[in-house]
């Protein structure tokens, strides 16, 4: 629609009303800075809905006129950081502080934060994904891990901050050193875990500094344009999609807790609460889930604490009345209520907000730390959600294809850049259907770019893609039934022998993993050497997990199922979905990763003594063959190279026009 | 020796005393009780050092008849288990108990216990290595393990007691069952660790039932000719086989005291003293330790609670002034002591008994329970202990040549029995220098028995070896400068391609695992699948770990390094070893199982990023050629195969004579 110049509250106030809208302009403007305070998605007028799903086409466009006339809010990583670090001191000064932690995390200790919570890129510019800022009176420091150390010293200023390393060097043992016995150092327990607290205590005890937990964070009262809490539209997870009904999951999840001798249930965890009551949200980019607490009692029944202005019409009627919305404020009155009733009360001890438990405790519950109960039906997918994460990864499948026909005519000329290729891979997928965005941002790694493990591509770093060169190229698409993840590791003109015989150690252990059969009962773990033994055998490994859950659209790092060389306790379960990304690093010169999504499947093996288990690969892409050194694979993984093209070919050239079919055809010949 | 009759006290009271030896003979008949008490080794004879290194011929003469005269205890597992009950319960009534407590521990809670520790065996004639009895006043239970159900049937009266499963049903809650609400049931502190306790009190007290300590065994009260505690000689390990003195080595545990900030570490498990002290002993069967508890000071100063006869002449001056030998009575002050210091005192509270961990706490000491120091650096073996086993590998490896030289011949006739096998592999190991006994009793199954994991032959089991069929063979010896642990799987005729199929995917595991390279940090837990892999490929799997630690002439099952399915946390580090033992088991047709320790080993590889780590194999033995199918093997396994028996055979044949070489170089041809 053209964008027509907004005409006035008066106007717009007029025609709410011969729509038959209750609502006020000034509550409306409330709602678009919430709006406006969420990421933008691939459906930027979804919001018009929250006004009311029954308006005019006039005020559809006065709507969408207001909200271009009101600012989204400043990046709150740019600003005057002196002047804010003086404005923070001075508030803790007032608050008897002699410093404060601002963590990376916001109360729902998620992967991603909304912009009302980059409390952390607000005070000290960094905008990497994990770190820790303190502040003292007279000094502040920054603390970030191995990946962020050249963006640490781009974004935050050595003259504000020192800057430290977040694994080796506890910021708590950092505050025990410079802070005098006596000292108090602030911290706001919605932010923290209460194992944060403990290893924290442990640092400062010693040396008689106190840790004090403060009433609200002191960086809201001085952050004074912070961002109001995200709008973004909640909408129901059809049954189409979600495959069991939120009634019946609630009902399980009861059943859970009465098992448990529980009488409740603390949801920290939003992702738990979205797929318990087939909901999806936009609060932060890459993961649709709406930022939010929920209670379940035994009975099924459930508090959601969510604002209920950002719920799409007929949200309500779809929850029933055995779920009632209640305002995020009336969150600490409930858990007193769970406190004074005496009730036994479950929660993921390891990610609930160290407030929530003390606030339950001091009430009087009596508090089972063991587990948040979603988490395991949470990973199971049901066979509706096995049946979409097929047909998602089927269409994910073909924009890739589409995108690599194209990157293969273009990169070797030499002229492409990382941040080119992200923005083509994104119209790719959005030609693909349900697709509702990125399941992360995309890493466009050129050349040595490539072997910083966790590179994102930015206008700084932004490299030209060279021929004879290897590229590396990890992402994920949102679709409304599944999430994807994939990587593919592309040759560019002749990649040499050295980058091929280190593709090829990557992929026979991905194939190894893949094709690993396994008694039930085994974890992760159990089968993360499969894909790291034919590097070890060369001496070369490489430094991250080799993969990790995913949800069904919704978050693409999901527990508890994982390969990782540390122990997991999870059993491998028939419908959990894991990445299987093996990789090899090379500093300087090439990073190399091959990533598909398994399925854990039941196999039938004649003569089998026990249920055993496998994998059902769900990612449809091509194997780039030009990295491949074809005398390091025996017959065996030929084969199955070859029979994985095979069935990527067949299942994707029906979705395939006449050029991308022709370059699917020859990307997936026999080796 | 011939045996002369013995002439009288009198006599020998004149013997000593022109020897100058300053014993009464009273002492010394107490002393030949104790020497009973303990197993018979290789040196039957070498207590008589105990009485004094200085005497005359005729004085061994006299000590060696008198010896003869006094009889060895009666088997504490044969009586009448009717009236043995029957005055337990007289004892825990006039005690005030409804019930208690008989586990398989003794106060050291090792794998073997000695015949004074042979409480179980006592009261219910059970034999096993592992279960729990329970007397209540008018019922009694044992609970065995899937091992034992048919052994405990045969040694256990079903009228006394009833069977029950000691994993699926644990003894606490059995005894919750059956006792009424205010019941005591009693248990020995001395005999059970904390986690033992802790979760027996979870299982009675819902039930109202006490569990209540008890001071001493009330077994130890109605036992009336239960045996002294062993006199098996304590005998110096020199430093030709230990590698590092023990005033080196109690230097080193201090110094880690003193790093963990802890003033003292009460060693409870004897073969950590064994190591930390450089002594042996012959307590109990198979492990060459001497049971007693230590304690060690950060200063390297030690508390050695022993029973001074028992050690040989000349050990009190190899241990030096830093070492003080204690009365195993002195033990209780000691911890008391420790405690009214208010010493921050270290040990392993997985294993200490629970009464060391009360005591001291009690008394006021602060317990750090997080490890025996003496764990870890005794399972890092040093270059001399590594040559050493390398060494006692090759003596072990020609006397099992020797056995299966005679096998191979014998075997096919159909004529010989497992407990033949025992005999002659056990002569055969005599043959080589250095033997001190078998590390474990030998398992020695034929065709079904085989399939058995943990069967040991009885005359009432013993089965003849028909042709045709699988021979399973696991054992080992204690050597002075080594343990050894091997099992081989033979082919007696033709057994078929089953069995060959079973067997070759065992020998494959075998293999991936011994070929493995992985950096340095990597768990014995993350290489447990390799072993296993191409058995899950075919539905198969064994229901047993894949490898244990083992000590230096010390404990045939040592930590904390391991190969299992549950996650390790202790890294693999150079100079450990560990047995490397896949298996199949074909239930009433064979057993499979092929095992060989392994040396953690550096290994340089051209271009390796890490430091990394491998396998050095010591166990040298010929692999049955005809039990494998060698279609199923790839050309890099068969050159594996190849190689190691070039390898067995250029070490072995320099020890062995005409029949035996020619046996060795036919079964170690080329594939």
């Amino acid at each position: 629609m053209t964008i027509l110049s907004y005409q006035g509250d008066a106007t717009l106030a007029d025609l709410l009303h011969a729509d038959g809208i209750d609502r006020s302009v000034v509550a409306i403007r409330d709602l678009i800075a919430g709006v406006n305070a969420a990421p933008d998605g691939e459906l930027p007028d979804a919001w018009l809905d929250l006004v009311s799903a029954r308006r005019s086409d006039a005020t559809s466009e006065q709507l969408t006129a207001l909200r271009a006339t009101i600012g989204r809010p400043a990046d709150p990583a740019r600003g005057d950081h002196a002047a804010r670090l003086a404005n923070l001191r001075a508030e803790l000064k007032c608050r008897g502080l002699d410093g404060f932690v601002v963590p990376r995390a916001d109360e729902y200790q998620g992967e991603y934060v909304p912009l009302r919570g980059s409390r952390l890129a607000w005070i000290s510019g960094f905008t990497g994904s994990a770190g820790a800022v303190v502040v003292l009176l007279d000094k502040a420091a920054i603390f970030i891990d191995g990946r962020y150390t050249i963006q640490a010293r781009q974004e935050v200023s050595g003259a504000l901050f020192s800057y430290h390393h977040l694994i080796e060097e506890f910021h708590g043992d950092w505050a025990a050193l410079n802070l005098p016995a006596g000292a108090k150092l602030g911290f706001d327990p919605r932010m923290h875990t209460a194992a944060w607290a403990d290893k924290m205590r442990a640092s400062l005890s010693p040396a008689g500094v106190e840790l004090v937990a403060t009433n609200g964070s002191p960086v809201d009262a001085v952050w004074t344009d912070q961002p109001p809490a995200p709008l973004g539209v909640v909408n129901i997870q059809p049954l189409s999609a979600a495959g069991r009904s939120a009634s019946d999951k609630r009902a399980d999840i009861g059943d859970a807790l009465a098992r448990l001798k529980a009488d409740v249930a603390v949801l920290t965890q939003p992702d738990s609460i979205a797929w318990l009551l087939n909901v999806r949200g936009a609060d932060v980019p890459c993961t649709p889930l709406p930022l939010s607490f929920a209670t379940i009692r035994a009975d099924g029944n459930v508090d959601w604490f969510v604002d209920r202005r950002k719920l799409a019409p007929g949200l309500e009627e779809h929850l029933g009345n055995q779920v009632s919305i209640r305002s995020p404020d009336e969150l600490a009155g409930a858990l007193d209520r769970l406190g004074v009733d005496g009730a036994k009360v479950r929660l993921d001890g390891g990610t609930a907000a160290l407030w929530v438990v003390e606030r339950l405790a001091s009430a009087g519950a009596r508090l089972d730390q063991g587990g948040d109960p979603c988490v395991l039906p949470k990973a199971v997918k049901n066979q509706t959600e096995i049946e979409g994460a097929r047909a998602a990864h089927r269409r994910d499948g073909a924009a890739l294809v589409r995108f690599l026909c194209w990157f293969d005519a273009e990169a070797p000329k030499g002229e492409m850049d990382e941040l080119t290729v992200v923005e083509k891979l994104h119209k790719a997928r959005q030609g693909a259907a349900d697709f509702r965005g990125p399941s992360f941002e995309t890493i466009s790694g050129a050349g040595p770019n490539g072997a910083i493990v966790h590179y994102r591509a930015t206008p700084a770093t932004n490299r030209r893609i060279e021929n004879n060169s290897v590229f590396l190229l990890d992402s994920g698409g949102q679709y409304l039934d599944g999430t994807t993840d994939i990587t593919r590791t592309l040759a560019v003109g002749d990649v040499g022998p050295q980058a091929r015989r280190h593709f090829t150690l990557v992929l026979k252990g991905h194939i190894a993993l893949n094709r690993a059969r396994f008694p039930a009962g085994t974890a992760g773990s159990q089968l993360d050497t499969l894909a790291r033994q034919f590097l070890w055998q060369q001496g070369l490994d490489y430094d991250h997990g080799t993969g990790h859950g995913i949800g069904s659209y919704l978050s693409v790092h999901e527990g508890p199922q994982k390969f990782t060389k540390e122990p997991s306790l999870t059993a491998l379960q028939p419908g959990m979905i894991l990445s299987n990304e093996p990789g090899y690093y090379a500093p300087g010169s090439h990073g190399i990763r091959i990533e598909n999504l398994e399925l854990v499947v039941s196999v039938n093996i004649a003569g089998a003594e026990q249920p055993m288990l496998g994998f059902e690969t769900l990612s449809l892409c091509p194997i780039d063959h030009r990295m491949i050194d074809p005398n390091l694979l025996t017959g065996e993984e030929q084969d199955w190279l070859n029979a994985y093209h095979a069935r990527v070919r067949s299942e994707l050239t029906p979705l395939l026009g006449g050029e991308d079919s022709a370059w699917l055809e020859r990307a997936t010949a026999e080796l």
